[in-house]
C-alpha cells in the first residue's frame, strides 16, 4: 500500500474516524484504524462493535494494499508531522513508513484480516435533515440519557419520523427531554431507538454547517449516517419506546416567565453548596411576583431571589438543581416559561411554538432537604 | 467582623493566597483562609507549614474581627456572586454571610485561634527584582529541581547573589540549569536556597510586569517577598548546596548552532515512539553538516535531520529527550549554540553572552538502546 496525501486531510480523516475507536476492548485490532487502499480510492475505518465509521480520504494512490495501525499513535504522529504533503507506505510485514520533509517515522503496524466489516446495510429508506440541526438536536437531548444499562431503551434516543416532523425524545426515569424539528419534506412515519453513545460521537463529527446534510438510511437493525465523504452505521436499540404522551401533560396551576441566564447563574451558585452525589435540592418558592431560590447543606446555605411574571397560583416545590442546569443550558431562547401544577408533579420548561419541552420530576423536599 | 469589598479585589486576593493551601493535610484550620480585620486594615492569609502567603484587601471596613473559611468553597462562591460589592459578616458562631445583590450565602467558618502565625521576620537585608524577572527565572529553572525527598537539596533553587550579580541554580543529578541575571546595583554576597515548590506558587502570583518589583527579605532560616499588597514568607532549606562550578566545564570537542524550534519539533516528535517512564535515549549524530536525529522502540522508529552549522568533530550521543526539550522550551533566543566533548561527557545548551547555562548529561545508547 502506498499513497501521497494532504497533511490537513488526514488529520481530519483521522480525528473523524477516532470517534469510532473504543477506549477498553479486549480485541486490540478495534484499536486500530484500517488504511485500506483500492478501486482508485482510499479509505479510514474504525468499528467499537456498536457502531463503525469509514471516511474516504483524497490522495495520491501508488499502490493498493490494506493495513491496520493503532488509531491513538498514527493519529499522534500525523498531527506532528512538519510539512503538508504526507507519504505513506506499508510493507509485506506491515511495516508502516509515514513521512513528511525530513521526518521518517515507522511503525509497527497489523494484517487488516481480523479487522469486522461495517455490516452491508442497503440504503434506500432516508431521510435528509442538516448536519447543524442533527449535531443541535443531539446536544439538546443526550444529557438526559440514563447513563447505563439497566434499561437498554433509557440509553438511547428516540427519533420519530411522522410527516415532515422529526421528534427526538430521551428520558432517563427523573426527566424527559423532547425536540420537535421540521424537515424540509414528508416522510413515511417511523420510529427508532439510536444508541446515545453513537449520537454523541456523531456530535463531534458533524460539522456543524447549515447547508450540508446528512442522509440518515434505516433499516430494521440499522442506522446509517452518509455526510461529506463519511459513513457511520450503528445498530439500533431493539425494543418499543416509552409513551411519551402519556407521560406529560399540558395542564397548569401556575405558570412563571423569567431571565435563563439569571436563573441559570442562581441554580449554578445553589450548586457550590452541594457535594456531588448528593441529593440536596433547590426549594423554588414562588409568591405574588416573587421568584425564591434556596439550598441548604451542611456546608452552609444560600438564599436568593429572581424576578419573574407570574400566572396563577402560589407554590413551593424542590428540584435537583443539575436537571434544571442541564435542559436550561441548551435552550436558545433568552425569557423562558416554567409551568408548575402542584409539588408533587413536575414542572415543564417549554416554549410556546412547540419546539421543546422539558420536564423535571421534583424531589420530596420535605423528607430530603 | 464586617466589610463590604469589591469582588474583583477579593478574588484577587483569595487567588493568590490560595497558593499557600496544602493540597493534603491533616491540620483541617490551614486548609482555611484566615480573614482578619483590624487597626482599619483587611488581611487575608494562608499558610502550609512550608511557606505563608499574607496579602491585604482594599474594603470598607464595619466591625474587627478574626473568622477562618474553607479556602476552595470561599473561592468558588466569591467567584460566582453576581454583582460587583460584596459584603461579608461573620458572627459570635463563626457562621460567615456573604452577600451581593440577592445573592446571600451562609457558610460555616471556624474559630481562628489554632491557626499558625506567619513568622515574624525580621526584614532588614533585602534586594529588590522585577516582578517579570523573578518569575521569568523561576519558569526557566525549575524544570529541573529533584522531584521527591531524597536528597533534600536538590528540592529547592540556589539564590546567589555576588555584586549586582544573581545566579539561579537548580539541578537533579541528570543536568543543571543556570540562569545569571544582573541586579540593579550591589548587594552584599549571600547564598540561600529556596524550596522549589514555593518558588512555583511564587511564580504563579507574581504579576509579571517590568515596572513593579519584589523585595526578598533574607534571615538565616527565612526568606520574605514582599510585593504589590502581599508577603509571602517561606522557610529556607539549610545545607550548602552543590559547588556546580566544580561539575561543568567550558571546553569542547564541536559545537553546533541552529534552529531552536526545528529542533524542539523533532524531539517532539520523537518522544511519540517513548512511552512515560521508559528509558528510550535520542540518539544525535552530527557528520559533517548533518545533524541526524534518531530513536528507536518497540513501537516504531524516527530518523530526521535537522540543519545545523558545526565547528568541530563528529559525534554519536543519546540523550533522554525530555531533558532537552525542558531546556529549550525555556531559551527566549531562536538561534542556539549546544558544545558536545564525547559521547560520555555532558553537552551544554549556552548563549555567548553568559545569561543561560543548561548541563544535560548522555544515556548510553549502546546498553540502553
Amino acid at each position: 500500500m502506498e499513497f501521497y496525501c494532504s497533511k490537513n486531510d488526514l488529520v481530519n480523516s483521522v480525528n473523524i474516524v477516532s470517534k469510532a475507536v473504543p477506549s477498553k476492548t479486549t480485541m486490540t485490532i478495534l484499536e486500530c484504524i484500517l488504511i485500506s487502499v483500492s478501486n482508485g480510492k482510499i479509505h479510514l475505518m474504525t468499528n467499537d462493535t456498536e457502531h463503525g465509521i469509514d471516511t474516504e480520504l483524497k490522495g495520491d494512490i501508488k499502490e493498493n494494499g490494506v493495513v491496520a495501525i493503532e488509531a491513538k499513535r498514527f493519529s499522534d504522529v500525523v498531527r506532528r508531522m512538519p510539512g503538508d504533503i504526507i507519504h505513506i507506505k506499508s510493507d509485506d510485514n506491515y511495516l508502516v513508513y509515514i513521512s513528511c520533509e525530513k521526518a521518517k517515522f515507522t511503525i509497527s503496524g497489523k494484517s487488516g484480516d481480523d479487522f469486522p466489516n461495517l455490516d452491508d446495510v442497503e440504503r434506500k429508506d432516508f431521510i435528509t435533515i442538516s448536519q447543524f440541526t442533527l449535531r443541535e438536536v443531539i446536544i439538546q437531548t443526550i444529557f438526559s440519557i440514563a447513563p447505563n444499562d439497566n434499561n437498554k431503551i433509557m440509553t438511547g434516543e428516540l427519533f420519530d419520523i411522522k410527516g415532515n416532523k422529526l421528534r427526538v425524545i430521551s428520558l432517563d426515569g427523573h426527566r424527559i427531554s423532547i425536540r420537535n424539528i421540521e424537515l424540509r419534506q414528508d416522510y413515511p412515519s417511523r420510529k427508532v431507538i439510536i444508541p446515545g453513545k453513537t449520537l454523541n460521537e456523531l456530535s463531534k463529527i458533524l460539522s456543524g454547517e447549515i447547508e450540508k446534510v446528512v442522509n440518515i438510511y434505516f433499516t430494521d437493525f440499522n442506522a446509517v449516517f452518509e455526510f461529506d465523504n463519511t459513513v457511520l452505521i450503528t445498530r439500533l436499540i431493539e425494543g418499543e419506546f416509552f409513551d411519551v404522551d402519556r407521560m406529560i401533560s399540558n395542564e397548569y396551576a401556575s405558570k412563571v416567565k423569567l431571565n435563563k441566564k439569571e436563573l441559570i447563574d442562581c441554580i449554578d451558585r445553589a450548586t457550590l453548596l452541594v457535594r456531588e452525589n448528593d441529593r440536596k435540592p433547590v426549594i423554588i418558592t414562588i409568591n405574588n411576583e416573587e421568584f425564591k431560590i434556596e439550598i441548604k447543606s451542611p456546608i452552609g446555605s444560600l438564599d436568593e431571589s429572581v424576578n419573574v411574571e407570574k400566572e396563577g397560583d402560589d407554590i413551593k416545590i424542590g428540584f435537583n438543581p443539575r436537571f434544571l442546569l442541564d435542559a436550561l443550558r441548551v435552550i436558545d431562547d433568552d425569557e423562558i416559561n416554567i409551568y408548575f401544577m402542584n409539588s408533587k408533579a413536575p414542572c415543564y420548561i417549554k416554549d410556546e411554538s412547540g419546539k421543546y419541552n422539558y420536564m423535571v420530576l421534583p424531589i420530596n423536599f420535605n423528607t430530603v432537604g
